[in-house]
């Protein structure tokens, strides 16, 4: 009987697999970054998915694609701010769709930096001492208390010959004032690359509009439907478009659906935790997209990198930018 | 130098705990659902949270609190939504708030179902022929073309007396007319419980809007400054508060930022998969948000489910409505 | 140029799908356990595959298949384990795989209950009054004491004919002496149920065997190959065969690498938290197998639940145990 | 009422924290790997514990302490089997720790590549032509018919002397036979470094000892406890101990474990995708170790990377073994 089992267990293959060997980064010699980046690509597993990304992305230059950067607000929060603000300053975005916590902490950040913090603290101790905890990084409250006098000199100007504005409107008005070459809002404003935002209440820079309409303004508004008319039009007016998705939720989602109106973006790279098996729009890899006609079925065309992004994306923009 | 090794392998303990023994659930006798539920308190891990999850629901109600409910669309896309509707009608909801997909979704199931698929499909051919991929649900893409027209019947009415309406509007008008005692908005709708969703452009529903507006009304707009500020009044003139949190993103934001206004939410329960270690709103635990004075510091006052929702929340709503 | 979006926003569909509708519980009229189970085939996302798995079980046990359940540690930390127990007791387990700190505390629980605890706690602290931490469950290290002492009155016997015996005698005796019936290895003995466990001494049951060798019988071994032998053993005499895998790890790799000789497993559920994008044995699904032979290539035989198994062992035992 | 709700939204903070800026990498100016890793440290999120796990390992070196390596067996599928190789080789590593299909793959990539591969596939293909899938990595089963022969020549010798041996004497003599620089098993055979896998027969080295055993020499054998046995002298002969622990399982829990005779390891890095709330073994962070005693309670000299190891390994060794 054990003899028999032998097909089973060793069956042998007869065609040899023209695609590269598995092999990790060689040590051995003089370090180069640019080496380290290529055998990424034959690691395996997620660096696989890191060296794709940095081809897709590439190819999307090189095409001339309109380029969707997509953000959750804590890229911002992050030291990840930087590197955004570097992608958009060096052509690498287009179009740049996010929430409302980016927002507000792009302009804070301006002015005020965030601090190196921990995961475990006390946090009624921290909420006593007016420490906000935003996972490892610290957001003292008088960042806030500096917000709101920085917002109440802005929203006269922006509301004075509209009282409902759009959230472009806001991004861009703000980004023009902010003086930090760091800044994603500055950048943005100062390159032509719009920053959507749908849902522009959802943050402190909403608590401060809220504020403003109560005390001072009871006409201001936000309007939304006129910047999905422009981010549909984004789409429509590209010849080729790519998306750079990080993290998931509603940016990721206006990124798709309005590149559903065209037939659906020629490139995508997404970065993400989220887990598809909760069916999820945040979790649904590039291939659910492809379904829906919000990204084309092609070759290769795009990839996803299972990553919190810190990790991965300065590697991926050295990749793209530097000659690595 | 082996003996002196056992005072750190086995330094032996003097006091005797007074928390429960560690123990499941006994399976002789007759199955009683109530006991299993109550063993979950005792068997550990997530199945203590969903013990915990039913104790605060019940608190809530005992203390008579505003109760929030923050769903992400999917939660709609699958069969929870005639849980939710459920819920709503049996009292459990005050306040809810949402993704747009879920308003969507829950006016096309008013009057076509979803239909059951698979995770792994050829994806270029669903594009072909039609059929969307929602995780292991699929929905024909008939149902937009339906959408569509219903839509085109309902903005005339909706947008007649003013041209820039708030998505509160928009959900409780639409769910006035839904005829269908499982559809979570007429459900609202009937029971005064508001339906919040700030992003309302970022679905099926925003691309109707969007044509609508391009083709028949440039004016119509959809503002969402005037449902932040009832949103946060709804905290400040609660008694108590309570938030039942589905998945994270917007929803979740909303209701924790709009709590800070009034001092924290008293009770929160959390179902989420996201990960706290990528920083990221969706996947901060409760307990971040007592830093930010979102929640309330107390005494177990809240918990997180680490699960898929669909997996916990029929189980959490039984323990609850019915008498188990 | 808006008008052209249409066929590519809504392309119509023309077949109408023949799978069931989406749909969850319905909460009206009286509860029903049963039903409750039977709606989660139609929920959608995970609560689909625990439907699912409960199937496959029921298929198993028609099927007369030699059912494998492989198991890592902490199910038996948790309450899962009187479960596991109940499982093997009424006959739904013929091959049981696990880790060595099942067997530990298995033991240990006959005696001296685990205790609920805290998932945040001052760990110095807890170091210092004995009391260690696993999750959110208790082990006070008195239980660590007493093993020694039950294991030093048992280690003379089980060694007393030959030196170097296997993990599986071990566990065999063990379970013949406990008394409890709840506990797993008593219910594996008496049910003639074989324990495998390779890496038997990675846990405090390999501590109490070291210092045994060390001080009283330097001969003493542990030998893993004959155990190999009868596991492989087991799938070669079976007609069919199912896995039920809860974790991953070594047990999940034995039960498939040894169906592996028999041409594959006729039907697996696995119930797993891992994630597939890191290629780990653990995080891999029920499909990968089926590239390597190790699980049949079937129609439907096999599901993965993506979840912490507390959450949904007792609902798959419930379900298929019980009538419902 | 809309005033008292200020000391909420912006209750302010005094004290300014004197803990690093949150800052990612400047862009500008030429490209500096360096800069990059260390920016790492204060970027946020996951990003920082990849600069302090560079930290920690090297305080691990100056420290002289005796190094644990611990991995998965993906880790040897993936390139990161040439960059552990490197480790060793370069002296980063004094005990190794692992799985059987570790040494399996070593063996077999010493003579024959892995090759790149897709995560999608038609599985029963796969089967149907031999090629086996692990991730996006593809084995053809030609390499185990290579390893039999190779292994049916190393059996006669390595049980010429005893028939039964030791998982270390497995590795050490077959790592002293291969002949490629780029073997984990070669360069700790080289190095002096003892290759701990209590679980050898989980693989195919198990499956081909099995054939052995039953066609030519039923009496090997493969014993443990003197394995665990010297594993335990590994740490209390050291002065001070480091742990990298790269994924979960039983090579994780063999390092602490062991490391609980000498009252703790000193330094701990961890590298897991592994979930804390699921209570595995494989999920538990650093932090629960302490309260086991298996890692030092002490000042900042643990951490986790919650990573997938591909993506981050090559980073952290860069960091230490390079002048970055
Ligand atoms: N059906 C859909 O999902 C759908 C349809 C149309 C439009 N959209 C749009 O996509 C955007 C993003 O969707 P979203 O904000 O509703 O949420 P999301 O799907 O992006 O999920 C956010 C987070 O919630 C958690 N989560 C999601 N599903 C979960 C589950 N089943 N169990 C436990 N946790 C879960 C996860 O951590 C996830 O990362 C929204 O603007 C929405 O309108 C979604
Ligand atoms: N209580 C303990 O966990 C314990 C005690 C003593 C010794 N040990 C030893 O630690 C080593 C590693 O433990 P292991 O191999 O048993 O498994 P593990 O705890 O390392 O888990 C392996 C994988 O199984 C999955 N998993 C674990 N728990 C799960 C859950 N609740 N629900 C769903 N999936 C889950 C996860 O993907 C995890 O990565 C073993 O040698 C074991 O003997 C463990």
């Amino acid at each position: 009987m054990t003899e028999d089992t032998k097909e089973n267990v060793i069956p042998g293959s007869e065609t040899e697999l023209d695609s590269p060997d598995v092999r990790g980064y060689d040590f051995r010699g003089e370090f180069d970054v640019g080496e380290l980046l290529e055998s990424y690509a034959t690691t395996g597993f997620q660096a696989t998915a890191v060296a794709e990304a940095i081809d897709l992305i590439e190819q999307m230059r090189e095409a001339d694609a309109t380029i969707y950067l997509t953000l959750t607000s804590n890229i911002v929060s992050s030291g990840l701010r930087e590197v955004v603000a570097a992608m958009v300053r060096e052509g690498l975005v287009d179009v740049l769709i996010t929430t409302s916590g980016s927002i507000t902490e792009d302009i804070i950040k301006s002015e005020k930096p965030f601090k190196m913090g921990e995961w475990e603290v006390d946090e009624a101790e921290m909420r006593e001492s007016g420490i906000n905890r935003l996972g490892n990084i610290f957001v003292p409250s008088d960042r806030y208390v500096w917000l709101e006098s920085y917002l109440n000199d802005f929203f006269p100007d922006f509301f004075a010959e509209q009282k409902v504005r759009t959230p472009t409107a806001f991004s861009r008005e703000i980004g023009e004032r902010l003086d930090d070459p760091d800044s994603v809002l500055s950048q943005a404003a100062a390159n032509d690359v719009p920053v959507y935002c749908p849902a522009l209440v959802d943050a402190e820079v909403g608590n401060f509009l809220f504020y403003y309409r109560q005390n001072e303004e009871p006409e201001v508004g936000i309007e939304i439907l006129e910047d999905y008319d422009s981010l549909i039009d984004e789409g429509l007016l590209a010849e080729e478009t790519g998306l750079i998705v990080l993290g998931g939720g509603v940016p990721k989602h206006q990124a798709i659906m309005t590149n559903l109106f065209r037939g659906g973006a020629d490139y995508a790279v997404y970065v993400s935790t989220g887990m598809e098996g909760d069916g999820s729009l945040s979790g649904a890899p590039p291939k659910e997209a492809v379904s829906w006609g919000k990204i084309k079925d092609g070759d290769r065309n795009h990839t996803l990198v299972e990553a919190e992004a810190t990790l991965v994306l300065p590697l991926i923009v050295a990749g793209v930018l530097e000659d690595l």
